[in-house]
């Protein structure tokens, strides 16, 4: 049993879609939120750079002594796998667990991948699920646009300006007659109904929030390092950038208001 | 006669908008641009931060002894107008040509301004305007999506994901019967001829980097600085970030195959 918090990092705010996973899966336990939004985004990055930062940000969570973190960014958990070596606490990306879980829930071994330009160019989802079964075939396409049309809430069902570019983006993914498809970026879930209906409602959509905050909870349950908690838990959210607006834009990822408000903290220095 | 370089910068590569026109105006001129992809966008960054990121861009293109410095970047020219204090060479952002230039060609007095968020909110379009001439009634109106869309390649005049977002963004502007409108971002005239079909062929719109560019020239010939060259002027292109596909997005930008190619720099050491 272990009453410590969860850390939670990812380049800005997408991340908080695997909050809200946890805070579904695992009601009780504490959570600690850093957003580097005063740095996003860190796809266009250098591999040194995503580093670099990277360990700013686990530095920082660790100064609330958390019992695990998870790096909730896939730009993070394709560039920087090795980041958990000599944290001292257990840690994941959304990477692994998510390319698991499309490994298990395909049947035609026909997956598809999509995510920001640098996740899908660094390979890192063929590559993740090649290691587990040689045999999937994987059809990717980066979608660019989707995380502005979700940072700028054109995400109601029937928006026609999403269904177009998810239609002109995901049109080769049917075409591939996939019947699991990988959300590798934690700002899609906030359209999967548009991106279902595009694909096909029969395609599985493997939600890498949801698989981590899965993944996560397993880790801690195998540690004996769930919390005793009865009551919910507390959650903290910090941010690098400007604190205005902070709450709409939350709002939209965790399906929820955020009662505690949020702080900034000077990244840089950790 | 002053045959030094004219520097520009920008948070990204929109200014490049400004080159264009000041390579049509100017084309015998040496030009040093600096676009900072490391750092983009500045539009979400606190006045300290851009302040202080605008002070680096100008010590950077001083280490090249331009004889003039162009802020190319709507945010800076909103945020950070007294930069030229103490730089010991002519300055201009873009909000004070642009401005004038809309002040100018309205008729009916009536005003519309367009741009980024940070832009919009700053009212600084709002407030030049007010200064030149009190009478003038500004509609403005922040178009968030329409840098990713032109950076993702959704230009072509008949695309019809960016006009359902023009006509989004526009509709409120083309019902206040603007005569004029501010192109308040140096992405914007890449998607013109839409902008123009959506707010109607009647209103006048207004290229910041354009007017910035005539403001350019106008200054250095004022001050006897235009160089003496009859040969095609040199330019050299700089990043702080990754210079992969620098030359397919400058290229939609200038309008024109980029040549020099473009150089690296480490922006912070400035």
């Amino acid at each position: 049993m272990d009453n410590r918090p969860i850390g939670v990092f990812d380049s800005g705010l997408g991340g908080l879609t695997a909050v809200k996973e946890l805070l579904k899966i695992l009601p009780h336990e504490n959570i600690v939120y850093f957003g580097d939004t005063g740095r996003v985004p860190y796809g266009s990055r250098s591999r040194e750079t995503i580093m670099k930062y990277a360990r700013q940000d686990a530095a920082f969570l660790k100064t609330y002594d958390v019992k695990m973190i998870i790096a909730a960014c896939g730009t993070v958990s394709s560039v920087a796998e090795n980041l958990g070596d000599g944290l001292g606490v257990p840690f994941t990306g959304v990477l692994r667990p998510t390319a698991e879980a499309a490994a298990k829930a395909t049947k035609n071994r026909r997956v598809g991948v999509i995510g920001t330009t640098a996740t899908i160019r660094s390979g890192s989802y063929r590559r993740a699920l090649a290691e587990i079964d040689p045999g999937i075939e994987v059809f990717d396409q980066d979608c660019p646009l989707f995380v502005p049309l979700v940072e700028n809430g054109f995400i109601s069902e029937d928006d026609e300006v999403t269904r177009l570019v998810a239609q002109r983006y995901l049109e080769p993914l049917r075409q591939a007659q996939i019947d699991t498809l990988i959300l590798g970026c934690t700002h899609y879930p906030i359209i999967q109904q548009i991106i279902s209906k595009t694909v096909g409602k029969q395609v599985t959509l493997i939600d890498s929030g949801r698989e981590t905050a899965l993944f996560c909870a397993r880790t801690l349950r195998e540690q004996n390092l769930l919390c005793g908690r009865e009551e919910e838990g507390d959650r903290r959210f910090f941010v690098s950038d400007q604190i205005e607006g902070f709450s709409k834009i939350a709002g939209i990822f965790l399906g929820c208001d955020v009662k505690n408000g949020v702080s900034h903290v000077d990244i840089e220095s950790y």
